[in-house]
């Protein structure tokens, strides 16, 4: 069962662009299962499914929200993380919506976690330069040796302009936002004329309601774009993304890592809360 | 001649879209002249044309920087603002940045400008619901009475959410931007899903380095997208604007307005100080 940042919104009673967690109700959540039972035609007994109803031990899963899983030699729960959701989210955000073009040099926040280190390694598949940003000297290290990002920085360590500076000596033509803040604000500064901005999370801000701060006279005058985005409106460019990441996934050629905890849904609350702090590295499934 | 507000920049010491004006020399701007002398195939003594050396009592404009006017019946002024720079602003900012789309909520700041009051008029000519703000009661009547939009206010009239509200009661879909600051804000906050902002100016900031607060899960959620603009990029969409835009001029379905200041070169100063300070109605153009 996968946990994921952007439960933190649905905790919150407003509107947003899915509904709050009902009080009384369980959570959901991505999750891989086993069909136990099934009077729908092409699910059998045994056949392991994709669903959205994690967070319990059994489901009553409609047909048309489920998705058989053929893993072919693949982990099964890596179609929760970077082959699923997240991976998903970093494909489109970083083609469609920051429209990655050739020697684009391209800037990626939370670059150590599920969507961040597929954004590099599409990029630096692609053949483009790529710089990460994370939270811990272990971080940085895992970006570089394994994930084979060009250049990366701890974001604790100094100024982040002038870290990205460092990185990026020529300024970037993209950064993927997964945190806002002052990564944000460092990553307009950096950004080259035509620059274009995919915000896709914002993980300082999901406690409070902190804004990020724009100066419009730069963003026009450097023609920049900022494009917020929900994987969940592109579904239809996921037979892409399987048939283009799924060989570099099973080649070895990408890289992930999973944060596993065991212990099933009364391990969950907490392996939400280590997410939210950062205490994972790649995708945070809980296995029951 | 003509005043603009992106001159402001320009007097600035630093990087921008276009170089800062330099110390000993004269400034520039767009202006009407009449040919006095011409070297160069296709000008000859008499004819009029536009040009960008403006400030000046007299210039030497290589042939390739000089356009014939062709006016047909419409004032030559016309090409300085309503069919010139600032409505091929309007024309590229909502057609191909902001992405103009049959139904679409328009809001339009600093609507009884040269740029705000086209937007406008474009939008409703087209179609669409157009709510426009300005900094006086007079001026809102005029965006009312004159200019036709739907409804307007002005932004000193208490909180600036709640006059959008009132005057786009179920929301927008597009905001162009010709001041930043607190309507930018307020903006945000009434943008449907899957909204648009054309970054044209941030007047409010010319002075000093204000920052819009962009509220990030609010600008991902709506999927928002921001995009800054330069017009000077879309001299190729010159030809489709003027033939659109030129027949709603010449019957008189769009209306402009201009502040004609005389005095030539002596009076362009406190002009240009007044357009900052929101004294003019449209287009501020000086006579020599």
């Amino acid at each position: 069962m996968s946990v994921d940042p952007y439960m933190r919104g649905r905790m919150n009673d407003r509107k947003s662009y899915v509904p709050p967690f009902g009080l009384g109700e369980p959570l959901e959540g991505g999750a891989i299962g086993e069909v136990v039972a099934s009077n729908a035609d092409g699910f059998a007994e045994g056949d392991v499914v994709l669903h959205g109803l994690g967070w319990r031990e059994y489901a009553v899963v409609p047909a048309m929200h489920a998705q058989k899983v053929d893993a072919d030699g693949i982990p099964e729960s890596a179609f929760l993380g970077v082959l699923g959701m997240p991976g998903l989210t970093a494909y489109v955000g970083l083609l469609d919506i920051a429209e990655l073009r050739e020697g684009d040099v391209v800037f990626v926040s939370g670059a150590a976690g599920a969507v961040g280190s597929l954004v590099g390694q599409i990029a630096r598949e692609r053949g483009n330069y790529v710089v990460g940003s994370a939270g811990s000297q272990q971080k940085v290290d895992y970006i570089l040796d394994e994930l084979g990002f060009d250049a990366a920085f701890d974001y604790h360590d100094g100024s982040i302009s002038e870290r990205l500076r460092h990185a990026a000596p020529n300024g970037i033509d993209i950064y993927f936002d997964n945190v806002g803040g002052e990564q944000f604000e460092a990553a307009i500064g950096a950004l080259h004329q035509h620059g274009r901005i995919a915000l896709c999370g914002a993980i300082s801000s999901y406690n409070n309601d902190e804004k990020a701060a724009v100066p419009l006279i730069v963003a026009i005058g450097k023609r920049l774009t900022m494009r917020g985005f929900i994987v969940r409106d592109h579904g239809d460019r996921r037979e892409a993304f399987l048939n283009e990441v799924g060989p570099w996934v099973r080649e070895g050629r990408v890289k992930y890592r999973e944060t596993i905890v065991d212990g099933g849904v009364e391990a969950a609350p907490q392996a939400f809360i280590d997410l939210l702090r950062g205490a994972n590295t790649g995708k945070m499934v809980v296995r029951f």
